[in-house]
Protein backbone atom coordinates (compact mmCIF):
# COMPACT_ATOMS: atom_id res chain seq x y z
CA UNK A 1 0.00 0.00 0.00
CA UNK A 2 1.64 3.66 -0.90
CA UNK A 3 0.44 6.48 1.68
CA UNK A 4 0.63 10.23 0.21
CA UNK A 5 0.25 12.10 3.55
CA UNK A 6 -0.52 16.02 3.76
CA UNK A 7 0.00 18.75 5.57
CA UNK A 8 -2.11 21.21 3.89
CA UNK A 9 -1.42 24.93 3.65
CA UNK A 10 -1.38 27.51 1.29
CA UNK A 11 1.84 28.55 1.22
CA UNK A 12 3.90 25.62 2.46
CA UNK A 13 1.94 22.05 1.82
CA UNK A 14 3.88 19.55 3.53
CA UNK A 15 3.41 15.54 1.84
CA UNK A 16 4.89 11.99 2.43
CA UNK A 17 4.68 9.49 0.62
CA UNK A 18 5.31 6.08 2.60
CA UNK A 19 5.20 2.25 1.24
CA UNK A 20 3.56 0.02 4.18
CA UNK A 21 4.31 -3.88 3.42
CA UNK A 22 4.10 -5.96 6.11
CA UNK A 23 3.80 -3.78 9.02
CA UNK A 24 6.60 -1.09 7.87
CA UNK A 25 7.16 1.79 6.82
CA UNK A 26 9.56 3.01 4.09
CA UNK A 27 9.60 6.32 2.89
CA UNK A 28 9.32 6.69 -1.02
CA UNK A 29 9.65 10.43 -0.90
CA UNK A 30 8.64 13.95 1.14
CA UNK A 31 9.25 17.44 0.69
CA UNK A 32 6.74 20.49 0.82
CA UNK A 33 4.63 22.34 -1.93
CA UNK A 34 5.18 26.06 -1.75
CA UNK A 35 3.77 29.31 -3.08
CA UNK A 36 4.75 33.16 -2.53
CA UNK A 37 2.57 35.37 -0.48
CA UNK A 38 2.44 37.87 -3.20
CA UNK A 39 0.44 35.21 -5.93
CA UNK A 40 -2.98 35.67 -6.30
CA UNK A 41 -4.94 33.15 -4.23
CA UNK A 42 -6.12 31.22 -7.67
CA UNK A 43 -2.62 31.10 -8.98
CA UNK A 44 -1.42 30.00 -5.43
CA UNK A 45 -4.38 26.88 -5.58
CA UNK A 46 -3.36 25.93 -9.61
CA UNK A 47 -0.08 25.73 -8.28
CA UNK A 48 -0.52 23.61 -5.39
CA UNK A 49 -2.97 21.25 -7.40
CA UNK A 50 -0.10 20.99 -10.42
CA UNK A 51 2.32 19.92 -7.24
CA UNK A 52 0.31 17.81 -5.87
CA UNK A 53 -0.81 15.89 -9.14
CA UNK A 54 2.79 15.70 -9.98
CA UNK A 55 3.52 14.09 -6.81
CA UNK A 56 0.59 11.27 -7.31
CA UNK A 57 1.45 10.78 -11.10
CA UNK A 58 5.43 10.06 -10.01
CA UNK A 59 4.72 8.40 -6.67
CA UNK A 60 1.05 6.32 -7.86
CA UNK A 61 0.18 6.14 -4.31
CA UNK A 62 -3.56 4.64 -4.08
CA UNK A 63 -4.72 5.94 -0.20
CA UNK A 64 -4.28 10.00 0.78
CA UNK A 65 -4.12 10.95 4.87
CA UNK A 66 -4.59 14.58 6.19
CA UNK A 67 -5.70 15.70 9.16
CA UNK A 68 -8.94 17.26 10.01
CA UNK A 69 -9.04 20.99 9.93
CA UNK A 70 -9.92 22.72 13.85
CA UNK A 71 -10.04 26.35 13.52
CA UNK A 72 -7.13 28.49 14.66
CA UNK A 73 -7.35 31.99 15.99
CA UNK A 74 -6.64 33.71 12.27
CA UNK A 75 -9.95 33.32 10.70
CA UNK A 76 -8.47 35.01 7.38
CA UNK A 77 -5.52 32.40 7.28
CA UNK A 78 -7.99 29.77 7.88
CA UNK A 79 -10.11 30.79 4.81
CA UNK A 80 -6.99 30.04 2.71
CA UNK A 81 -5.74 27.24 4.79
CA UNK A 82 -9.13 25.68 4.04
CA UNK A 83 -9.62 26.38 0.27
CA UNK A 84 -5.80 24.74 -0.20
CA UNK A 85 -7.41 21.61 1.75
CA UNK A 86 -10.06 21.75 -0.67
CA UNK A 87 -7.77 22.16 -3.53
CA UNK A 88 -5.80 19.46 -2.08
CA UNK A 89 -8.44 16.64 -1.46
CA UNK A 90 -10.16 17.04 -4.59
CA UNK A 91 -6.34 16.55 -6.57
CA UNK A 92 -6.09 13.05 -4.75
CA UNK A 93 -9.90 12.46 -5.18
CA UNK A 94 -9.61 13.33 -8.89
CA UNK A 95 -6.87 10.52 -9.40
CA UNK A 96 -9.01 8.05 -7.65
CA UNK A 97 -7.02 8.19 -4.33
CA UNK A 98 -9.24 6.70 -1.11
CA UNK A 99 -9.31 9.68 1.14
CA UNK A 100 -9.05 9.81 4.92
CA UNK A 101 -8.95 11.90 7.76
CA UNK A 102 -7.64 11.69 11.17
CA UNK A 103 -7.61 14.00 14.39
CA UNK A 104 -4.25 15.49 15.65
CA UNK A 105 -4.78 13.21 18.91
CA UNK A 106 -5.13 10.24 16.80
CA UNK A 107 -2.06 11.12 14.66
CA UNK A 108 0.44 11.60 17.76
CA UNK A 109 -1.02 8.53 19.47
CA UNK A 110 -0.35 6.52 16.61
CA UNK A 111 3.77 8.20 16.22
CA UNK A 112 4.84 8.93 19.55
CA UNK A 113 2.33 6.57 21.43
CA UNK A 114 0.04 9.14 23.20
CA UNK A 115 -1.67 11.94 22.51
CA UNK A 116 -0.22 15.40 24.02
CA UNK A 117 2.72 14.53 22.73
CA UNK A 118 4.25 18.29 21.63
CA UNK A 119 5.47 18.92 18.00
CA UNK A 120 9.33 18.43 18.26
CA UNK A 121 8.44 14.68 20.09
CA UNK A 122 6.39 14.17 16.90
CA UNK A 123 9.23 14.84 14.78
CA UNK A 124 12.09 13.36 16.50
CA UNK A 125 9.44 10.10 16.24
CA UNK A 126 8.77 10.44 12.34
CA UNK A 127 12.80 10.80 11.86
CA UNK A 128 12.97 7.58 13.89
CA UNK A 129 10.32 5.28 12.81
CA UNK A 130 11.25 6.02 9.55
CA UNK A 131 15.07 5.80 9.98
CA UNK A 132 15.33 9.47 8.30
CA UNK A 133 19.30 10.47 7.95
CA UNK A 134 18.13 13.74 9.39
CA UNK A 135 14.60 15.55 10.74
CA UNK A 136 12.60 16.26 7.96
CA UNK A 137 12.45 20.20 7.03
CA UNK A 138 10.35 22.06 7.08
CA UNK A 139 7.96 20.99 10.03
CA UNK A 140 4.87 20.41 7.50
CA UNK A 141 6.43 17.34 5.73
CA UNK A 142 7.34 16.07 9.42
CA UNK A 143 3.94 16.84 10.14
CA UNK A 144 2.48 14.88 6.60
CA UNK A 145 4.88 12.02 7.35
CA UNK A 146 3.04 11.22 10.55
CA UNK A 147 -0.41 11.54 9.20
CA UNK A 148 0.71 8.92 6.57
CA UNK A 149 2.13 6.67 9.54
CA UNK A 150 -0.87 7.13 11.35
CA UNK A 151 -2.44 6.06 8.03
CA UNK A 152 -0.44 3.06 7.80
CA UNK A 153 -1.39 1.73 11.47
CA UNK A 154 -4.89 2.46 11.59
CA UNK A 155 -5.20 0.65 8.73
CA UNK A 156 -3.65 -2.67 9.73
CA UNK A 157 -5.99 -4.52 11.58
CA UNK A 158 -3.38 -6.55 13.92
CA UNK A 159 -1.56 -3.34 14.59
CA UNK A 160 -5.28 -1.20 15.00
CA UNK A 161 -6.18 -3.60 17.45
CA UNK A 162 -2.76 -3.70 19.40
CA UNK A 163 -3.50 0.20 19.87
CA UNK A 164 -7.24 -0.63 21.31
CA UNK A 165 -5.91 -2.81 23.75
CA UNK B 1 -17.64 39.60 -22.35
CA UNK B 2 -19.17 35.79 -20.65
CA UNK B 3 -19.48 36.03 -17.42
CA UNK B 4 -19.93 33.51 -14.67
CA UNK B 5 -20.64 34.56 -11.35
CA UNK B 6 -20.69 32.27 -8.66
CA UNK B 7 -22.37 32.00 -5.11
CA UNK B 8 -19.93 28.94 -3.32
CA UNK B 9 -20.99 26.53 -1.00
CA UNK B 10 -20.98 22.70 -0.39
CA UNK B 11 -24.46 22.08 -0.07
CA UNK B 12 -25.92 24.41 -2.80
CA UNK B 13 -23.19 26.55 -5.41
CA UNK B 14 -25.29 29.25 -6.77
CA UNK B 15 -24.13 30.49 -10.78
CA UNK B 16 -25.05 32.19 -13.27
CA UNK B 17 -24.07 33.18 -16.97
CA UNK B 18 -24.28 36.79 -18.48
CA UNK B 19 -23.24 38.03 -21.74
CA UNK B 20 -22.12 41.71 -21.65
CA UNK B 21 -22.54 43.64 -24.47
CA UNK B 22 -23.05 47.13 -25.27
CA UNK B 23 -23.38 48.06 -21.41
CA UNK B 24 -26.03 45.39 -21.53
CA UNK B 25 -26.71 41.66 -19.21
CA UNK B 26 -27.85 39.04 -21.26
CA UNK B 27 -28.58 36.02 -19.08
CA UNK B 28 -27.64 32.66 -20.96
CA UNK B 29 -27.92 29.93 -18.15
CA UNK B 30 -28.21 29.89 -14.79
CA UNK B 31 -29.26 27.53 -11.65
CA UNK B 32 -27.60 26.10 -8.60
CA UNK B 33 -25.05 22.46 -8.48
CA UNK B 34 -26.31 21.22 -4.89
CA UNK B 35 -24.84 17.65 -2.87
CA UNK B 36 -26.13 15.70 -0.28
CA UNK B 37 -25.30 16.05 3.24
CA UNK B 38 -24.65 12.78 3.54
CA UNK B 39 -22.35 12.07 0.70
CA UNK B 40 -18.40 12.17 1.91
CA UNK B 41 -16.44 15.45 1.84
CA UNK B 42 -14.23 14.66 -0.89
CA UNK B 43 -17.20 13.61 -2.96
CA UNK B 44 -18.88 16.27 -2.48
CA UNK B 45 -15.86 18.41 -3.57
CA UNK B 46 -15.48 16.30 -7.16
CA UNK B 47 -18.90 16.82 -7.37
CA UNK B 48 -18.99 20.46 -7.74
CA UNK B 49 -15.68 20.46 -9.77
CA UNK B 50 -17.52 18.05 -12.19
CA UNK B 51 -20.41 20.49 -12.50
CA UNK B 52 -18.73 23.86 -12.27
CA UNK B 53 -16.38 22.32 -15.24
CA UNK B 54 -19.09 20.98 -17.20
CA UNK B 55 -20.34 24.59 -16.95
CA UNK B 56 -17.55 26.21 -18.03
CA UNK B 57 -17.34 23.73 -21.54
CA UNK B 58 -21.11 24.53 -22.00
CA UNK B 59 -20.92 28.28 -21.65
CA UNK B 60 -17.40 29.27 -22.32
CA UNK B 61 -17.24 32.24 -20.37
CA UNK B 62 -13.79 33.85 -19.85
CA UNK B 63 -14.33 35.85 -16.63
CA UNK B 64 -15.19 34.38 -13.46
CA UNK B 65 -16.45 36.82 -10.29
CA UNK B 66 -17.24 35.55 -6.66
CA UNK B 67 -17.76 37.70 -3.24
CA UNK B 68 -15.07 37.43 -1.17
CA UNK B 69 -15.75 35.13 1.58
CA UNK B 70 -16.33 36.50 5.38
CA UNK B 71 -16.57 34.35 8.21
CA UNK B 72 -19.87 33.30 9.73
CA UNK B 73 -20.58 32.14 13.37
CA UNK B 74 -20.94 28.25 12.40
CA UNK B 75 -16.82 27.75 11.72
CA UNK B 76 -17.33 23.71 11.13
CA UNK B 77 -19.78 25.22 8.11
CA UNK B 78 -17.55 27.58 7.41
CA UNK B 79 -14.46 24.99 6.63
CA UNK B 80 -16.45 23.31 4.14
CA UNK B 81 -17.76 26.67 2.34
CA UNK B 82 -14.05 27.42 2.01
CA UNK B 83 -12.91 24.30 0.71
CA UNK B 84 -15.78 24.25 -1.88
CA UNK B 85 -14.48 27.98 -3.03
CA UNK B 86 -11.17 27.09 -2.99
CA UNK B 87 -12.71 24.06 -5.48
CA UNK B 88 -14.58 25.94 -7.61
CA UNK B 89 -12.07 28.62 -8.14
CA UNK B 90 -9.29 25.99 -9.04
CA UNK B 91 -12.00 24.69 -11.45
CA UNK B 92 -12.06 28.21 -13.27
CA UNK B 93 -8.64 28.92 -13.31
CA UNK B 94 -7.91 25.66 -14.78
CA UNK B 95 -9.94 26.37 -17.86
CA UNK B 96 -8.41 30.02 -18.05
CA UNK B 97 -10.66 31.44 -16.96
CA UNK B 98 -9.61 35.64 -15.37
CA UNK B 99 -10.72 35.58 -11.54
CA UNK B 100 -12.23 38.42 -9.85
CA UNK B 101 -13.75 38.98 -6.09
CA UNK B 102 -16.04 41.18 -4.73
CA UNK B 103 -17.07 42.41 -1.48
CA UNK B 104 -21.01 42.14 -0.33
CA UNK B 105 -20.87 45.83 -0.09
CA UNK B 106 -19.78 46.59 -3.88
CA UNK B 107 -22.37 43.80 -5.45
CA UNK B 108 -24.85 45.54 -3.14
CA UNK B 109 -23.63 48.42 -4.76
CA UNK B 110 -24.07 47.69 -8.42
CA UNK B 111 -26.91 45.81 -8.19
CA UNK B 112 -29.28 47.89 -5.81
CA UNK B 113 -27.90 50.96 -6.31
CA UNK B 114 -26.14 51.09 -2.30
CA UNK B 115 -24.42 48.81 -0.20
CA UNK B 116 -27.26 48.63 2.49
CA UNK B 117 -30.01 46.53 0.43
CA UNK B 118 -31.39 43.45 1.86
CA UNK B 119 -31.57 39.86 0.27
CA UNK B 120 -34.94 40.53 -1.10
CA UNK B 121 -34.02 43.85 -2.55
CA UNK B 122 -31.14 42.02 -4.54
CA UNK B 123 -33.27 39.55 -5.67
CA UNK B 124 -36.01 41.87 -6.71
CA UNK B 125 -32.93 44.08 -8.60
CA UNK B 126 -31.46 41.19 -10.01
CA UNK B 127 -34.98 39.70 -11.72
CA UNK B 128 -35.42 43.30 -13.22
CA UNK B 129 -32.31 44.07 -14.19
CA UNK B 130 -31.91 40.82 -16.53
CA UNK B 131 -35.72 40.69 -17.21
CA UNK B 132 -36.06 37.42 -15.68
CA UNK B 133 -39.61 35.60 -15.87
CA UNK B 134 -39.41 34.79 -12.03
CA UNK B 135 -37.22 35.15 -9.20
CA UNK B 136 -34.18 33.03 -9.69
CA UNK B 137 -34.16 30.28 -7.28
CA UNK B 138 -32.97 29.02 -4.62
CA UNK B 139 -31.27 32.40 -3.09
CA UNK B 140 -28.01 31.26 -4.41
CA UNK B 141 -28.89 31.58 -7.81
CA UNK B 142 -29.85 35.34 -7.53
CA UNK B 143 -26.84 35.91 -5.67
CA UNK B 144 -24.68 34.09 -7.96
CA UNK B 145 -26.04 36.63 -11.10
CA UNK B 146 -26.46 39.27 -8.72
CA UNK B 147 -22.08 38.97 -8.41
CA UNK B 148 -22.04 38.75 -12.14
CA UNK B 149 -23.68 41.90 -12.54
CA UNK B 150 -21.17 43.77 -10.59
CA UNK B 151 -18.54 42.20 -12.52
CA UNK B 152 -19.88 43.21 -15.74
CA UNK B 153 -20.79 46.99 -14.48
CA UNK B 154 -16.89 46.87 -12.95
CA UNK B 155 -15.28 46.44 -16.19
CA UNK B 156 -16.90 48.92 -18.17
CA UNK B 157 -14.92 51.83 -17.32
CA UNK B 158 -17.48 53.83 -18.45
CA UNK B 159 -19.89 52.67 -15.63
CA UNK B 160 -17.26 52.57 -13.12
CA UNK B 161 -16.29 56.00 -13.90
CA UNK B 162 -20.48 56.44 -12.46
CA UNK B 163 -20.45 54.67 -10.02
CA UNK B 164 -17.24 56.26 -8.44
CA UNK B 165 -18.58 59.74 -9.30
Amino acid sequence: MIILGVDPGIAIAGWGILEYKNGMCRPLGYGAATTPADMPTEDRLLSLHLAFDDIIKEYKPTEFACEELFWNTNQKTGIYVAEARGVIILTAKRRGLKISEYTPLQVKQSVAGYGRADKKQVITMVTSLLKLPSPPKPDDTADALAVAICHAYSSSSLLSKYYNN
